[in-house]
């Protein structure tokens, strides 16, 4: 028997999967919840900078292989700005430590059988490390210093920077093309310029601002080296053209050229002698072995193949079972992703990314997204509805999320004369500014939790539908769609709403844990072993004529509110933000 | 002794006092909960008119003073329409058949003592009556028929009508320059020429169209005439003009030309000459007397002098113990009031009227609005603060308004990022269009259920503003804000903000009843009576400078949004109503 272990890192626990080779079945499962979670407040910061990284339940073992500090007495750690969300790289070490030992006593597989490790992790999560690649946050010296922890993706400090970045590529070359035409706050270059500008100590100490993904890699395989697919979706690299490096636009590496770098910020330029330095591999191959520390540290063998991290995203794709042009999947969860390749590059405007071979081989890999889906349904369910629905809900012994739907569904499209705006955590697609906001219109005395609620759906739909129609508007065709997800596997009523609002058919994939199936599919393809395709339950999802006609109408309306609120406008929702900022939002 | 008494006619109920001429006090309260409330769909409708309007809990006396019918047997009651909102006229008999008898009784003041009776009501509350006054809602012929009942003021369901007569006046006449450039759905014409075009027997049927508060006057006293105050505001009556006459806008008798009202609907030739042909009586005077069958009504005394009524919140002004010229009165409850008089006539525009001596004696009296208010606040406390919010009221014994203010005192202005405007039921001032609808902008994650609260506090305050820079922006000087109803006295959260937004001075009026005062004033103005002036305890709110300087920034932006939703833009908000309608709202 054979297997390969996908490892899928979310923002909130990692999980492993054993995929067997021989069924294309998962033949064992584990998750493991962070300690640490979101670091997103300064309490929750301090609480974490005054303990050394491996104080707690790691073992001696771990400790000893990190050769940790407690950090100097009496040091005061620095206050986290709003929208600095970080996460603590041990718990990503110790989710390795965990995992595939609990996977292997769980089944009874040994470690012999294990022919690969695929990875999948959120992106661009970044962490400043020293020549040793162990992260500046393990040193007690920085402990107690922000900008040396591992900034999650969906940090959103570094806006300013975002912006900055945005006007320089624009001016001075055509990168932002490839780019969707916009720097998202997101990516690894506003990160690192926002540590340039907020720590300069730290900046200069990095011996290189590495992905989370490329870390856990080294700590399996090995090996100095960073993904192309996050470097392609995070960081501007891409594959060497040799008439953009004549142009001066690239270095010959696939990075900017010196020149845009150094137009970003004069001390961008030696970045790619620096802090870029490392090599860039592809995905669909081996980047590292299992070596003697990184078998006691896993449990693994020595010698067990290591894969370059996929994004989580896209590692869903391949993981649902999608392998060709034209196939767009919705990854819905707490955020939402529209991944699709195509065989051709397309300037596609208001996307995250293009990358040639991020996602298939051989193909263009298309990202966009919206950074609050699931989010902002649990945002009110939690707080928002009132006591009879919490009431009815506990007598049922239902969730609120079940009693909110199953009134929710009664209601008909356009019924509630309610319309919402879905940017609770921004616009990521294809606005691409995280300083956005939700908004509801059509509000009466009679408007009921449900009729909002409903209205919270309906505008994920439309947002759905703005990302496809924008594919397609630059020439992307959308042959099927595929929703994988939290989202799309719980909530049959959103998924009804979202084939009534695209007016098209909208198939489930089966695939529960589409992320890690990619990641471990990572393994397969890298050492040209076939899979063999389990049967699986999908479910499709068929447009209502007359809910798509009134879906159709309002829509129209939506996108009006969208261009009002988003872009002519856009003015009055930044100087709310901008204004709450100045009065102490989180203060 | 010497008492007036004063009938106060609101939404829900009426109110009685008895005002000691003496003292200036209150000797006596009582209230009366109408039996059928507002009538707002087919179920209560149908229960309604299924009723004789003597059956139930009415004396036989009553009934046969009325010589009630019983409906006929079999008869289907028409299915009320969107946005009609009726009331029972028996239920304004019933309040004169108990409250003057309860005040008696538990005061002990007998009958001789009482000089007057002055009445004040909502308006335009409008009922179509038979030759002899009866409703038409009493003929068992007409019980089942929406159109024969007394239409509340806030029955909105003739916009199409007051959009039409907005455009024939606006292209014919300067007479909406009096009436703040716009037909409110509210006012008399829209809604008898609704009844011409929704069930013309009806309209044909009615020998006049009269206010709640005519009838009510002509039951205590009488006589077959109309107050100033509500033809004024309400239907368009303006103090004769030679001049206008003249130009043929104005008929003699103070109506709009036969030629206006023509213009208006065909069927509207003769209106001057019956449903709008009896006399209109100023305020100030007595309009009749009670006479023996009024007296065995309501157990006053024969020979009582009765006024015209007042509209309720006129009423308010001189009840607040305001007199003179720019002193601004807000009258703050589930919906509110800004009235105020000035010395001089100016065509102030988005407002619902302006009538020489409507208010005040000798001044022109100018009404301004918005219908949601405290009902706005209501709504959100009533159906979207969580269980947690629910529990701790449930905990401390505290109302959920007492929790979330306690909770939304401690945010500063513009700390939410949150700005909402305040259309839960249309704006009435100063866009007067009953389509628009409630809005909330920057909603995030963080959000949380008292933020959102104080943002519909700040929302109302916002829109008080507009009405006051509105006024003063035509001429009208404001020298002095006053405030009264429920919101003044119960939320100083919602005062403070107030104070803060407008940047002035706000005293909360110590009269508890200000509209019964006022109406209770108005046999001291008939009969020449002077009213001793009693103490009160005022509260003064001043305004905060710091969050009075954040408050001039958010209410740029509400301003902006203000134009965007509502007047440049008002198609969104429009089409997502018509949509809600097309496909059933209340079905």
């Amino acid at each position: 028997m054979a297997y390969l272990l996908g490892l899928d890192y979310g923002t909130l626990s990692a999980r492993g999967i054993l995929l067997d080779i021989g069924t294309g079945k998962i033949a064992g499962e584990e998750v493991f919840e962070y300690p640490h979670g979101v670091i997103e407040d300064s309490r929750a910061f301090s609480r974490a900078a005054t303990q050394a990284p491996g104080e707690g339940d790691q073992s001696a073992a771990l400790e000893e292989e990190l050769r940790l500090q407690a950090p100097s007495e009496g040091d005061q750690s620095a206050a986290l700005e709003e929208e600095l969300r970080l996460q603590a790289p041990e718990d990503y070490l110790q989710a390795l430590q965990i995992i595939p030992r609990r996977l292997m006593e769980h089944t009874g597989i040994p470690k012999e059988e294990i022919l690969a490790v695929g990875v999948d992790v959120t992106a661009s999560t970044l962490l400043p490390v020293d020549q040793n690649w162990q992260p500046l946050s393990f040193d007690s010296a920085f402990r107690n210093r922000p900008h040396a922890w591992c900034k999650l993706w969906k940090s959103h400090s570094a806006q300013d920077e975002a912006d900055h970045i945005t006007g320089v590529l624009n001016e001075n070359s055509d990168l932002l093309d490839y780019y969707g035409g916009k720097v998202s706050s997101e990516w690894t270059v506003p990160k690192m310029l926002e540590t340039l500008r907020k720590d300069p100590e730290i900046y200069r100490t990095a011996d290189a601002f590495i992905e989370a993904g490329d870390w856990i890699c080294y700590l399996l395989g090995g090996v100095k080296a960073v993904s192309a697919c996050g470097a392609g979706y995070k960081a501007f690299w891409m594959k060497p053209d040799e008439a953009r490096i004549q142009k001066g636009l690239q270095d010959p590496s696939g990075y900017p050229s010196k020149k845009l770098l150094t137009a970003i910020d004069p001390a961008f330029e030696d970045l790619l002698q620096t802090k870029l330095s490392y090599p860039v591999l592809p995905l669909g191959t081996v980047c590292g072995h299992v070596g003697p520390s990184a078998a006691r540290l896993t449990g693994l063998m020595e010698g067990t193949a290591v894969c370059p991290y996929i994004v989580d995203a896209h590692a869903a794709l391949p993981g649902s079972g999608l392998s060709g042009v034209g196939e767009l999947l919705l990854i819905l969860g707490t955020s939402a992703c529209s991944v699709i390749c195509s065989d051709k590059y397309l300037p596609v405007q208001g996307i995250c990314g293009s990358v040639y071979g991020g996602i298939l081989t051989g193909l263009y890999g298309y990202e966009a997204g919206q950074p609050s889906v699931g989010d902002m349904f649990a945002w009110f369910a939690g707080s928002l509805c009132g006591k009879t629905l919490e009431e009815e809900a506990k007598r049922l012994g239902e969730s609120i999320h079940t009693v909110l739907c199953r009134k929710a569904e009664r209601i008909k499209p356009g019924q509630s004369g309610l319309m919402a705006l879905d940017w609770w955590s921004g616009n990521r697609s294809i606005l691409d500014d995280s300083n956005l906001r939700g908004c509801i219109f059509g509000l009466s005395q009679q408007t009921k939790p449900e009729e909002i609620y409903r209205a919270l759906l309906e505008a994920a739909a439309y947002g759905l539908r703005t990302i496809a129609e924008n594919y397609e508007r630059f020439g992307i065709e959308i042959k099927s769609i595929t929703a994988s997800g939290t989202v799309a596997t719980k909530n049959p009523l959103f998924m009804q709403i979202l084939s009534d609002v695209m007016n098209r058919d909208i198939t489930v994939s089966g695939q529960p844990q589409p992320s890690a199936m990619g990641a471990a599919l990572q393994g397969a393809r890298a050492l040209g072993l076939t899979v063999k395709k389990a049967e699986e339950q999908r479910i499709v999802y068929h447009p209502d004529e007359q809910a798509s006609e009134i879906y159709a109408r309002l829509y129209r309306l939506y996108h009006e509110l969208y261009e009002l609120m988003g872009r002519r406008e856009a003015g009055i929702l930044h100087e709310l933000g901008a204004i709450s900022k100045e009065t102490g939002r989180l203060s």
